[in-house]
């Protein structure tokens, strides 16, 4: 816990937790946490992309290393868990290895991945895709808000941008990849137990739709005559609402919204809206995605607006590794606490490491389900029961 | 026209019109206008706050003099006729008594007023204000985007801002102010006229509004349990249109939104609107505003958000002075064409004026109604006709 506080101060803004993809506060917690994984007796290193990736060597060289690790950047005033309690956990597992002078069978590497949340450059699962080898190589040319390009960024950051593919894991497939996360949601805290266990991390579709009316007057434009794209995208918002409360675990989510030109004395004449739809159940998404575009078009249509609309991302459903899900169950039972299913609404690096290796996640309980948000908050109970279900997972995948 | 065309290429911004308060685009329009003032036989002088005051001597000293004028500032990405339409019509009203080495009874002052858009720090009437002798000193606090404050940039503009006072109408009361100002609406194109005359100037109230729920991920917090504070402002946007569609000659916008933490994965936490409501009668936009306010606390209220509004201004309704408007109506009617009054929806400098003399104001038809825009156009002809009914309008003034 004290380390999660000392990680929590390391940020770009005073008085609150911003830590962009290699920034100076990302040099620092990288810096921090490799000399925390080298007092636990692992070699430490730092590829290309900016991943810090620690090893402790097994007894039996012939079997496949077990990956666990979550990220280390953060969106803009955030809590100190998401990401940073995964690489902690994972790290007092090795510490715990280490102090009692254990090796497991097979060797553990601990991932701290260097951007999931893609505040600078709005990309997602940087690091991770740059260990599983899917790095696309065309988002080095993207910018920051000074106009800052990757590229330059991961060279001020000490690694070298032509070489991310050297950063793909080649040692053969490894036994899996384990994330720890905070849940980010409410259900674990509703049910009463410590720890949760990952079936599936949800896909997601995100657009960008783009309403354009016409400008004027605020003063002079009678209401009649009016092409407000406000009052399109207002119906829109109001609409993703609705589809999302009528689908049964479909979340739905206008984030950002800008207006053009955006003055108390004129009538808006563009409006752009972000949406993410989620859903476990991959036909379920796309269904619903489809009909929100539909509706938004209908609301465009019925109101003489334009509409453009961009699909940004979409990522199918990822299942968890029915072994791994097995095994992590079985530890959560050996510890006494009830086994607890559940979907993550939520991306992960797992997703990214799915296409390398079988993954699993387990889920910590977090208050009131807040995160992305410096209210982020986690017992130290529930964290050692996250550490002793991550250590006795290693004892089962352990065996023969 | 050319004139104008030649005004609409001063700006701060390459290949758009914007020309803000006390910039280099305004320094250099200033000395262009001021170069024409000169040609029409007119003296000129730069006020302290910004303006241009050029007298064309009338011949007999003993009568108040008459003031016409407009402004030269203008808002982001604007039309080339919102404001420099008035002034360069009062030039060609004095340039052709020149020609024609004509005087009025009274002096002519022309008035370039330096800020009524309120671009550069949020201000409105700054220019008008001064010279109406009602410019409030604590607005030289206001700080531009820069940071720089108005004070300091009323200094490198070449005025002293502590002497603003020196800047107010003090020979004696005016015979009056007469404004030539693009409708900015459609009326005049409607009903085929190139020239309206404006009754009266629509009292304005501007909020501000901020719904607050709670932030959270897009992917783990249920609909159910959210505190979206974009649903409730959505809501809201969509009640100012039914309000405003249900009372006949409202209008009410909403300009501005802006979400908090405006990402696309974050369920916004916080929602600032700008609401702005005019009415040419002023009960009737009280009592508008006021069920406004009402209907967002009770939507803030059904969905568990917090509301805190803020009123920024109110003003009332201006009405034109009856003699002038009676003077402007025979000079449309004398120059054969039909007399149409209507309300002004949008501010103009007269209602800083008012607060000094009689006001009237002559509006020409715009395309479209379009204003705030690069694609405000008048026609050559009807601008004519404005010359046409102003120089007549000084002669009826005139008359004994």
């Amino acid at each position: 816990m004290e380390r999660l506080d000392i990680l929590g101060t390391l940020s770009e803004e005073a008085g609150r937790l911003t830590r962009p993809y290699a920034s100076e506060s990302m040099r620092r917690a990288n810096g921090q946490v490799a000399e925390w994984m080298r007092a636990a007796g692992m070699t430490v290193r730092q590829d290309n992309v900016g991943n810090l990736r620690a090893r402790f060597e097994g007894s039996d060289a012939g079997r496949p290393p077990l990956l666990l690790g979550s990220h280390l950047d953060s969106v803009r005033d955030a809590g100190r868990y998401d990401g940073p309690l995964g690489v902690i956990v994972a790290l007092a597992v090795v510490q715990r290895l280490h102090n009692a002078r254990r090796r497991m069978p097979f060797a553990l590497e601990v991932l701290a991945f260097a951007d999931e949340e893609g505040l600078r450059f709005g990309s997602t699962y940087l690091g991770s895709a740059a260990a599983a080898g899917t790095f696309d190589a065309t988002d080095l040319d993207r910018t920051d808000a000074d106009g800052i390009s990757m590229r330059e960024a991961i060279r001020r950051f000490g690694g070298d941008p032509d070489r991310i593919d050297d950063d793909r894991w080649t040692a053969g497939r490894p036994l899996g990849y384990l994330e720890v996360h905070i849940e980010q949601g409410p259900v674990l805290e509703e049910r009463g137990v410590p720890v949760g266990i990952v079936s599936a991390i949800a896909g997601q579709n995100r657009y960008v739709l783009t309403f354009t009316g016409e400008a004027g007057h605020a003063g002079t434009v009678p209401m009649d005559r009016r092409r407000d794209a406000l009052l399109a995208a207002a119906e829109f918002v109001l609409a993703v609402e609705t589809e999302a409360r009528a689908t049964p675990s479909l979340v739905a989510t206008v984030g950002q919204i800008a207006v053009r030109p955006g003055a108390t004395n004129v009538v808006p004449g563009e409006v752009t809206v972000s949406l993410d739809v989620r859903h476990a159940d991959d036909p379920q998404r796309v269904a619903a995605a489809r009909r929100l575009l539909e509706e938004a078009a209908h609301i465009a249509k019925r109101r003489n607006i334009d509409l453009a609309s961009r699909q940004l991302s979409e990522s199918a459903t990822v299942q968890c590794s029915p072994n791994l899900v097995a095994a992590l169950s079985e530890a959560v039972r050996d510890l006494g606490h009830p086994v607890v299913e559940l979907a993550s609404g939520a991306g992960h690096d797992a997703v990214a490491m799915s296409a390398l290796t079988d993954v699993a996640m387990l889920f910590v309980r977090c208050k009131g389900g807040v995160s992305h948000n410096p209210r982020e908050s986690v017992t130290e109970a529930d964290v050692a029961v996250a550490i002793d279900v991550a250590g006795r997972f290693l004892e089962l995948a352990a065996q023969p």
